[in-house]
């Protein structure tokens, strides 16, 4: 028979991302909302170890919506990948009187939280929140629309100053093995080309490509470049390839890092927080578990945890061939 | 038997929204990619009545993307609602050897692209262009996510000094009839209570609720309030209202007025505008003819223009109650 | 025989200016650098009646560089005005062991500052903190190059609504009595004409700058008008005045009001804050009293507060010619 | 005799920076002011050479003073360096009718400028513009208050994240030889630490003050570094060097780059390009040549080219102590 939940605990793990913090003060609202108490639980499931807890109040989570980052902190927990570690970890959320865990991150949070419930029959309920947009079952992640924004409106800035110096730039941007803030976000900022890791374009298509646009009257460009593209060079390396191999163009790199984690989250990283912790709070409530709640065809829907790690977020080929047309 | 489309035609009418110049940009090189020739009609319908045309390659929509506005202007043609006036835009079309048209605006701008269409059997494709995203057959129009964002950032800016003052602010935005912007920039901006045509709340509600708001320990509270908003006063008359019968508040007004309407389009209106030129350009080549391009469950679709006039987007009703959950 | 400053008590008071929150952390900063205690006092004057009193150690302030409004919020005080609600005050700060007090705000903040002084020979010191640019001593007052920022940043959001249909805008700022905001926003917009209350341009001359303007081929049209403007008209009849004798304008008007006062300040706001906060607490420890911190050609130096309060803080005039000549 | 001056070259050389499209318009407007033409020539020195020339009315200068980069394109000219190369460009001159050159850019186009003037007396003034602020006789530079806007909000950003994971990030940003963009921006952005190529804390004082800086109880810092800083290591460099000795730290570096190069300009900046426009336009009416026009105690003033170029633009050691309590 089913525990009765009357008191939850929610934590972040792994990268931060935008929209965390809208999404802790949902969870912690909902609560307030349904008569449940909510405990906030610093730093992952580090501070689950080592109980590191606080009670949230609604108003203790006044003025978050709109700070990037988590008032709750991150960490990356070797502690919680050993059997002692989970042990204590559930130790302390009996102790606290925890009956359910909302976990936000991506994942390797999900891995970790399944491990947990499988060892503990530990209610647990996922909010996928990264930048990348890599979880199966959710158009979007918290924070990957407003990493698209902060991204154009950096490559508009480099643009300014690439259009008036007829320069080439390849910008980096973040993704870790998925393409999809380098495919959106290069056809948001008119990126001449999109190296992404789903797509190996090859080097040859590159330069063929970048000649042509050359011929075809452009004075500038700008090529995006997922971290992880696999054309076997890094954005270094290629720098040197194309100015050795083009050498009409005089070749920048920009590599845009940690900034891309990070700034006030965009409306839609907002509304979908707060709807997303809403549905996991009430999910819980219903009795269930091992569920990520997501957004697919604008709806809030749950995936079950297990598809989400397995799952590939796939990129939208259609995008692809606007790309293509865009840069012509 | 239908004709071979080899010119396209291509205008911004009604109120202008940010990725408006994106779609334009993409339509002109859609067109370029299908070695079509297309032609930039300026202010919209009134432009073709005059014979306002501009021949438009690649290169003429460089460093456009990001740009707010529209660079073929748009205006409101009363010429356009005579028999005269359209029979003289049809004339120029044939002139200059147009055979298809990209009309980018809203509800007004598709009755008069099918009225012109059932008078002279004139292909037409529309593509919904403005901010307040009360188009039928789009989850999204062009612009509406950049307002969002300008709103809550606009909103982030006034929280700042309400909650130094202690103060209650009425904060009016746009939409017409339509609540999508207030609901949902509402909830991003994490306002208190929210006031849309779709739900009257009433003014007890709002008393009500504002009272509570004050007892939970609230010192500050944000109202967003649709400028299409039924309550039978204006925002000055609410405010009026409000401290009327609730002596300890200080009201502050702020109508946010036309700022919504421009600014540099967000990385998902961008993308939008790219992806649904292509569709619109592309459904012309196909010999389709009297349909909006728009977005359905991410999907770029086409939605008979009768229908997109005469349908209805609704809210997501969903948002109403998390709004109700985060101002717990 | 002067007493040795053991701790500083820091307020802010008046309307507030993005970087206060820069100022309270620069001033609890330099306490702690002097090994000096800092006691924040909420709500300004009516804190210090109240004994609304927080300890502040320098990582208080950690993460409140950057954000707009202040954390020690602001009121106006009535009591305060009253010899009762200023002895009391008195008592309040002795009771704490508070010996001088660095009070942030404008005219207001500064004239009851110096009435408190008269009155109990209690050190004070005080920082301008306002978006209106209106003390005499400093060039710059904490928030008002922000306040330009914001404002050019809308009306760059309206001019592309503006050019899109050729329209014509009146946009209200903030500046209480004076034309700063104004005027440098204006210049820095663009604006086609400013109205401010320093200069009397006359209704006329408005007019004939319009015509001028539309003359020499100029679509759209920004002008910018202060809220102080003393040509007798509001912001709505000026509106009705220019559509009646100019009918070929179609004008907008928008009033840009509180968000003005907010946002996080920008750089310049930043680095000034710091500065001010370190000089304040230092004159205060080498045993001065009643001055402000101000800039001056790019130093800071001390004004007695009596001059800050008389004294009138000039626009430059060179620059209603430089906005003359630019709207050639 | 002097010849009276009827038309009015301007050019932008060197890098770009936020600011030199409205000193563009201001120049533009100015000369039409006077009912002086004006000549724009494109890519600088290079364009000169090359005779690539266009006449710019007041009308063509619309909507440009809020966008980064520059209209006039820049470029490096080899060319010019030769004396063959700087004949060419005197006779397009001659050609062309232009009896006069608005120089905008750093120390290598004034050198320029000042080399042309000296062989061929030809009347030049110089408008500085470069976001390094490296420029003696000015207290500004155009582009450089934007810049360090964009360094700040940058770093706000990364803070985010920082504080998220409590870890310690360097962020190298620009400025040549000089540190006015660090030493400001990291005063604004909260930096821990500021490594200037104007003095040279030493390896030893940086890991020391790291140390106090955990000690103390700080979670995660950041540490502001020059690109032209002299501590022998670079910025990745001296990840390792921290990372080896205080190992309890996690270092992410980030280069800003470009970016900090673009961008709408600050209000400040569109206002001094406004200001310095007008003065170097109607110094050279005034028959006045070889100067630049320049901030000084917030005044335009002129610097001889000469000094401008072997002078050297000082920081503010005032804000090194600043720097350091803040840091307290």
């Amino acid at each position: 028979m089913q525990k009765t939940i009357k008191k939850i605990g929610v934590l972040t793990s792994g990268g931060d991302s935008p929209g965390m913090n809208a999404a802790i003060r949902s969870v912690v609202r909902t609560c307030a909302y349904h008569n449940i108490e909510c405990i906030g639980i610093y730093r992952g499931y580090q501070g689950m170890i080592e109980g590191d807890f606080k009670e949230m109040g609604p108003r203790s989570v006044n003025n978050i919506v709109n700070k990037g980052g988590t008032v709750l902190k991150s960490a990356r927990s070797l502690d919680f990948k050993t059997p002692e570690g989970r042990t204590k970890a559930h130790e302390n959320l009996l102790k606290a009187g925890i009956d359910a865990l909302v976990v936000i991150g991506g994942d390797g949070t999900f891995t970790g939280g399944l491990l947990f419930n499988s060892e503990f029959d530990f209610p647990i309920m996922g909010i996928p929140g990264t930048i990348d947009n890599d979880i199966f079952g959710t158009s979007h992640t918290l924070g990957y629309d407003t990493a698209l924004n902060t991204v154009v409106e950096v490559i508009d800035k480099i643009r300014d100053t690439a259009s008036s110096h007829n320069r080439l730039f390849f910008v980096e941007v973040m993704g870790r093995d998925a393409g999809h803030i380098a495919l959106n976000a290069g056809i948001g900022a008119g990126a001449e080309e999109i190296l992404i890791p789903e797509e190996n374009l090859g080097l040859d298509r590159l330069l063929e490509s970048l000649q042509k646009s050359k011929a075809s009257g452009k004075s500038s460009s700008i090529v995006v470049i997922a971290e992880g593209d696999k054309i076997g060079k890094n954005v270094f390396e290629l720098k040197d390839y194309v100015e050795a191999n083009l050498p009409e163009y005089d070749v920048r790199v920009s590599v845009l890092g940690h900034m891309q984690r990070g700034g006030s989250p965009s409306c839609f990283d907002r509304v979908l927080a707060s709807r997303l912790g809403v549905k996991a709070v009430e999910s819980l409530l219903e009795g269930k578990s091992n569920y990520m709640v997501g957004l697919q065809n604008d709806k809030v829907n749950l995936t079950p945890l297990e598809q989400a790690i397995k799952g590939k977020s796939e990129i939208d080929r259609e995008l692809l061939r606007v790309s293509d047309i865009m840069s012509t």
